[in-house]
């Protein structure tokens, strides 16, 4: 989407100014859109933290940081100081009124040497505990006062059950109007999931085919290979459930197969996900042993390396009952979708880091090639690999090469990666847009409610016993845990790694 | 298709055995079915000529031949002798009877080896006049009386009008049964052009968008870079329409738009051929100007080097009006095809020889991408290279890569030779059917009939003066001579390099 080019002068203050998003994400992709020219020409960026720091000595810190980050690699000095000479910091507490009247001094600084009122953006990277207190004082402070210009960044999570959501959402619309806050899912900044927008309602060929009546079923799986390296103690008070399937997974699948907008605008888009969030079967508590299946990964082997258990990770209790690794099957109640399966997956420690949906198109068994080619022909499958692969394959029946013999699968590709110069991090996309008000890729309070609603079933059905959790051995394939509901005895044999916990 | 196994022995009897067809085409296929074992464990070549020759001398001719024009290069002795010993040649004159008794015995000795009367294959390799007395010698010889094993095989052209190929038809059927007659159209044999078949009913995806409310446009063009290469005096007496259009391009037409057979077998897919060509809309004499253009190629320049034009070439008359390139265009009336206009193309010394169909969909310019990504999308299009390129290619709208920036084209690639360890020339594949008795991808009588009363109104304009045909420059693409009824204004400056005649 072509934006308007930004003029208006931008300072940007990052709470956590110090702290892991800050230094891996959000200062290489605030850099690289700078180098792409994509900042507005006057902008700061005040990096907020408790420690007790010379702004040249944040500059050389984040430089570090930066040339071991940046997708663009060691800056050049000549490139780097023209975007240091914008990099402040500002030692506060968060929680201290008066930190924040410091910090209106510092913006109003920047806002004279700029020579007008500046977007004031406030990134909120900090645990969501501090959440409400920032931006509390925020608002106390008349920082943000200016409607169509101040903007409030959010990371997840947004809540943690759908209570705590609302309550959060109503915290942050007392403060700001619900179009000055930006709710970030990083999954919704990355090209290839940018791309099946493009895919499904700029091209004539799939649409007609996008329903029930040519898909058989869809999946979407989220696989990571790593275990929760160093941050057991996050993921305890998580799970797979909470910290993949809500947000990413969730939305992936919104966009997989809401209704066409009328048009690609935030608001339209952001209506037709809500929608069918709301179109989502809830799995009612009673059955979600038939419909979910969880996991916690054992120790295995992974790329010929033993790894422990989860249990056996830092920062985890003995008696977790902790989920690593989440499947659900949803159903969507409307004429689209009826009766086609969808299927969410994602788990850690498993096979391969591998992010995909896979539509699988029905079967043509009883098409006219049924007699000759028969057992040789595999349904039709569009397969769209978001990460680490960035491509799009297509499945399809063509004839064997010789005289005479019948029907091979064949693959048509195309490869994003191959052709791409320019591949953004998901951060400089999302950034960018917020600099510029478009909030297309950003959370609206009513999708945050809505996938919460999603799942709250299954949270309640498990806080009510954990004996269908299962024991899995690290380095499984996604597919290997079986719902229940799903079970054939052909797949028998896969479950055998799994261990019931009793 | 996977053929029930030959156990039957063959005699394979070639009229024109010494011919150019034999040499490039005929023994190379029956040489390379034998390599692969898919010829009968007993198997005769009897090839007939004028010429007073040795069997000694027609062998070591022929390996000469072969090791030029095999696909499989130089054979090796030792492959080439098990091949060569069951190689005869028999002296004759095709239109005196007692070479036919001759013949009778020649076979007759062949099945005494055997031990059992053999399927007699009789391969009429001979310019058509020699058609008729050929095969009423056949018929009172007795030779080809074994109604479920002996076959006639005729090379186009089947018939020169209508009502020649109606009289061709009609001879053959007062001596042999329509089974037993075999007509080759060497397209068929082609992989990809079979393959469109498999493309279409064994995939769930393309067939529900096979129809016009998705696709806008289909052209299927057969371009040669090459003149008429000294065959001046033969091509004379065709041009383009009848040596190209009126069998190949009519053929893959009918793949391309007919209906589904209810499944993949000779006699339903044929009737499903002639279903279509009978739904072709047939243009009026007095349009055809509006529909049709046509053209001779004049001087210029391919790849570098400068051509003469078609008067120039040997065999061709100074008031020459036969053309080397015709464009039509064509609309089908069925409800699947209902206003889509179909755009048959063929011509020689054009800029390159390809031979393709395009399956070009309607535009999403309406869509939800309509203001954003507005120019920058195109229609999608299904390209199926035929030769010499063999692959499919799909032509997509994807997002660009980058932050904010719209569309852009991807184009996802099958390419059938890239693991094609094996691809049979064309007649080794309709040796191979006509050997197992499938006439699948032969004519018959009916569709040769149709596919005349097709051409018949542009032959009949045609008839009544020339003052439509063009000169074009030598090396012009094959769209740059423009079908009046779709002349468009801003395609005008194309017409400059073709020059009416007047």
């Amino acid at each position: 989407m072509e934006k308007r080019k930004r003029t208006v002068p931008a300072v940007i203050v990052i709470f956590g100014g110090t702290g892991d998003l800050a230094k891996r994400k959000l200062i290489p992709a605030l850099y690289n859109l700078y180098l792409d020219g994509r900042m507005p020409q006057n902008f700061q960026i005040i990096g907020l933290g408790r420690t007790d720091l010379e702004n040249s000595a944040y500059r050389e810190k984040l430089f570090n940081d930066l040339s071991v980050f940046s997708r663009s690699g060691v800056p050049s000095l000549e490139e780097w100081e023209g975007f240091a000479c914008r990099l402040y910091y500002f030692r506060s507490s968060i929680e201290s009124f008066d930190s924040y009247s410091g910090l209106e001094e510092k913006i109003e600084a920047a806002e004279i040497g700029f020579g007008e009122r500046s977007d004031r953006i406030f990134y909120l990277s900090v645990a969501p505990r501090f959440i409400a207190k920032v931006t509390e004082n925020i608002k106390l402070a008349g920082l943000a006062d200016g409607l169509d210009h101040d903007r409030i960044i959010i990371e997840k999570p947004f809540g943690h059950t759908k209570t705590s959501a609302v309550e959060l959402n109503e915290l942050l619309t007392s403060s700001f109007s619900e179009k000055q806050i930006y709710r970030i899912d990083h999954y919704l900044g990355k090209e290839t999931v940018q791309n099946i927008l493009s895919l499904r309602f700029a091209n004539a060929l799939f649409e007609p085919l996008w329903n029930a009546e040519y898909i058989e079923s869809v999946d979407i799986t989220v696989a990571e290979k790593i275990g929760v390296e160093g941050r057991g103690s996050y993921f305890e008070a998580a799970g797979a459930l909470k910290d993949m399937i809500q947000n990413h997974l969730l939305q992936i699948l919104s966009m997989v197969a809401m209704e066409s907008p009328d048009i690609i605008e935030a608001e339209h888009i952001r209506d037709r996900k809500v929608e069918l969030l709301k179109a989502i079967r809830r799995i009612p508590v009673e059955e979600v042993r038939e419909f979910v299946v969880r996991g916690r990964y054992g120790s295995g082997t992974i790329d010929g390396k033993d790894v422990v258990g989860y249990l056996e990770e830092d920062g985890v209790h003995q008696d977790s009952i902790t989920e690593t690794y989440v499947a659900l099957n949803f159903f969507i109640d409307n004429p689209r979708w009826a009766g086609v399966p969808f299927f969410l997956r994602t788990g850690k420690r498993l096979l391969e880091k591998s992010s995909s949906v896979k539509v699988n198109f029905r079967n043509q068994a009883e098409g006219p090639f049924r007699d000759i080619y028969g057992g040789d022909q595999l349904p039709n499958r569009l397969l769209i690999n978001l990460q680490p692969g960035t491509d799009i394959r297509l499945r399809l029946n063509a004839k064997k090469p010789g005289v005479n013999t019948g029907l091979r699968t064949a693959e048509m590709i195309f490869d994003f990666g191959a052709d791409n110069q320019y591949s953004p991090e998901a951060y400089e996309t999302l950034i960018s847009d917020m600099l510029a008000g478009d909030p297309s890729l950003f959370m609206r309070a009513d999708q945050v409610n809505e996938a919460w609603d999603v799942i709250m079933p299954v949270l309640d059905a498990w806080s009510q016993g954990s004996d269908d959790l299962l024991v899995y051995t690290a380095g499984i394939a996604p597919e290997e845990l079986i719902i229940p509901h799903t079970y054939r005895t052909d797949i028998d044999e896969l479950t055998s790694r799994c261990l019931q916990i009793t």
